[in-house]
């Protein structure tokens, strides 16, 4: 039986995985994708998801634009890490499909009442877009079968010392998100980290052999190279897909219910997600956080949708 | 050459290891003690400082009491760790000396003006007394050698998801300290949580084979079970010697110079040391932060300065 | 020459009147209405600005309904003072027309591209709809003559101590509309306090001799009644079109040329609108705030344009 | 019967009178003086509350100095109104009498423990010094009869838009007192502002005659013109006498039984004394607020109590 999805994302390369994923893999039905302003402004984050479902072979799934930007804040983008289009690296073919003309709320509106059955929302981005459907549409809450997230950490952060780049960018809608009662899951840098891009890693990418794996491996050149500049880290995380992940199997990651708070006022901390993984708050938990990867189930199922595409 | 040194503490089972260090280590040389309320109230580390300092049979060293909670926040202390007295598990002979009486602040003046050289402090509880010295007597700064803090982390807390318990007590007290000018290294719970007191740990200590070891042995008895049933870490962590150990030898921790800050406003995250280890932020450097631990060599002069004592 | 206008309200009692100088004064020509949650949640205030328009005899006017709440908060209405519905006191009318079926973005965005010189809005509740508009279009910035605004105040609040309900519903929305650099006039309690719907005002109104005066004189009469019951103020405050007023005639206050914030982060003072009226924080002037009203010469233009319509 | 009296101050000018109507009034007994940083460095401030007290001829009040800045923030001065010494405009006398060897909390703990009966404070500084003595020695808190604190305002402030200067240096200290449980009045700029130094106040107290009021009209002419310069007001608000008036005379000013809270957090309101005049917030009240001056009344007793020192 197949999970319907939506994907809402802001790719950058680890994106385009997290896409490839939900569009490839058999246990998904990927119904909408919805692109948000976040590693590089929006005009690029939607044109670039439409790339990645061209280069994909995927033609049939409707691509929507929603927030330009936090509901909030002005938006910080991430060139240094993506590149000034979001995806440096390969050449770019143009994509094969236009825009959705509704917008990325009003296209998951009608795409959970088209559903026969809940459906799941994965975000790879800032929170903006579900935080506006959950604010702007709380009937619909129920239509949701679960949100998962890639963003936040259990420990350190990649933009601050204490926030990841996704929740730093949008931590207003995190917290709505996190309030809203929909069950949740993060899987944050703590997790994603392990999900290194490694020689071993893209030899077996290369060994699939299809033009999305040749694709894929072009991006991640790119993607390794601008993170061992900036992080020092030579073999770069693929963070996006852990969280498509966690769908298509749920066991791939070590998940505990726990309490999360997202920070909104420190003038050192904003957008730090807290994460009480030893009860010392004592408050109820509200949200499931990923402690662990199994890290060659995962490669496992990526290369493996990758495999079934063009 | 032996460095003379001030220790303000607020014993607490770890600190009395911190005071062990500090008075049998030859290449240390303690001037004094002052003492904070902390892990549990100020007449109880008051006492507890001397009856550490009586088991081990040093009566020369004057010791007095400071702050009996933080600048300007209630003082929250850790009974469920340390035992209602904070010296939980041996039985305590009576202190064999009077408090001084003179505060901590003009014992604290009255050491670094009267030592031949710039002395160092110590501080492995709430930094209230250091931050006090510095706001209020300016001038004796450069008195100071540099001060060493047991206290916050790079990473997790212990008493939030993302502040350590020092750190949370009195965080504007930290503040002031950072700010001062003065040379600072945190040794925080990244370095300290390697330090676990392993069955093995405690086999050399026995080994050891004086009163204080056989005293230290019964007051890790009681540390590791209280940590096991908090934190369910059946190992605890032995925070405070560390520190005291970076004085005696540079070596056995690594240290970066990097941007410290602490978050005073957070509404989950005040207390939290902000460590930009990657240079996110783009500050100047100003502290020295510990980020590994030699753990057999720290044993090392731990035991060694212990098997000097009584 | 008239002044073209859009103007963004909540009614609510008060807006009514400040719709009704808009339509009726010679001085504007109103081009569009629309809406956003606030005095009372949104399907409320939609209807309530389609009635206020009816009962007046307007029936060109689109209105569109825009944001039901905050940016980044949980929206808090005033039922309190207005009524379950938002305009206790008279029967209501069915309204005369339908919501535009562009959403209050689209509709303000084809208002400013269509019109031949550059329109002025006024905005007389949380000012969510034109944050977004300034947020997600800038390119049309240069489209707005200016952005006056009834919220906010110089001295006490009347939601909280120091914050104002409009200021305070969406503080985040304030901020972005104050950062972007459009001329924007802040018209708030320490002025629109002076407007109070005393038995002079009522009686002057009632000789007007309108249905549409008549209808108002219903809606004064419920308003006075909850601001004695709420705020012990016999002869309530009639704030937003006092807002509208400043368009009509730009000396009905005065004005000076300040520096604005608003707080964010306080958790006494959140949606407090700070304004250094003396200069003392020495930071740039970025907004004008509206000292005093002339408050004969305001009642008469209120009075003036309700006689021109039904 | 007489109250007997602590008066903690930072002269300053308006404290100068604060401390001859402590001093001269029949009513009240001045056990102690204690000073503090604030509108000028503490070893100005001690100065001037001898050469304050010399001038009058006190001669047998202890005098001692207390904390140099507030608990956990630099000190910020205001020698612009003061000028350098904190008493510009007179030539200044040396004291006649040494600071008490004791410091600033000893002397009141003495005096506390030594009195007949409960003893009242009245604080015209940063309230630095009796919160210190607040916390660190509660079990005296029932040996205080009330304390009065000049500071604060219900509306605007003098050192930012909505703080007062008092409270904006060290609003901590003003978190501890309000919540230590003592009663506390608050006499804010609300009230101080309409004890203004008119040409008929001067008028009033030159006619007094004595060397004492010759020096206090010296005073007045420099804080005067500081004050036109700064703040645009040509006749000055004497704020710090109104306070110890509230002791004298309990009728004259108004006063509320209300909720006062401090803004810590805020990062353009620190230092806001948010006052709950309407009961907004539905919180208990905790503290008393002064609403109106008896302004007649008020420099009756000023004048009154000048006219009986030297």
């Amino acid at each position: 039986m197949t999970i319907p999805v939506i994907l809402d994302c802001d790719p950058g390369h680890d994106d385009v995985f997290g896409l490839w994923l939900a569009a490839g893999h058999p246990s998904l039905e990927l119904l909408a994708v919805t692109t948000v302003g976040g590693n590089v402004p929006l005009e690029h984050t939607s044109r670039n998801a439409r790339i990645a479902l061209t280069v994909a072979g995927v033609a049939d799934v409707p691509v929507a634009a929603g927030a330009a930007g936090p509901l909030a804040r002005p938006l910080e983008t991430a060139e240094w890490i993506h590149g000034e289009n979001g995806l440096g690296g390969p050449e770019l073919p143009e994509p094969a499909m236009d825009l959705d003309p509704r917008g990325a709320l009003e296209l998951m509106a009608d795409t959970l009442l088209g559903a026969d059955e809940p459906v799941a929302i994965v975000a790879t981005g800032p929170i903006t877009n579900v935080a506006m459907l959950l604010r702007d549409r709380p009937d619909l809450a129920d239509r949701i079968r679960e949100v998962v997230w890639m963003g936040g950490s259990t420990g350190r952060g990649n933009a601050t010392p204490y926030a990841e780049f996704n929740a730093l960018v949008d931590p207003e809608a995190l917290a709505i998100v996190i309030e809203s009662g929909v069950r949740f899951t993060m899987v944050g840098l703590n997790v994603t980290h392990t999900a290194l891009v490694t020689a071993a890693v893209r030899e077996r990418l290369a060994a699939v052999g299809t033009a999305t794996a040749a694709f894929g491996d072009e991006l991640l050149e790119f993607f390794c190279r601008t993170n061992a500049d900036v992080f020092g880290m030579p073999d770069g995380p693929l963070h996006d897909p852990v969280a498509v992940a966690v769908l298509v199997d749920p066991h791939v990651v070590t998940r505990v219910h726990t309490r999360l708070d997202v920070e909104l006022a420190g003038t050192e901390t904003a957008g730090a997600t807290s994460v009480d993984l030893d009860g010392m708050l004592r408050r109820e938990p509200n949200a499931w956080v990923a402690t662990a990867l199994d890290v060659d189930r995962f490669w496992d199922l990526l290369d493996d949708a990758i495999g079934r595409l063009a």
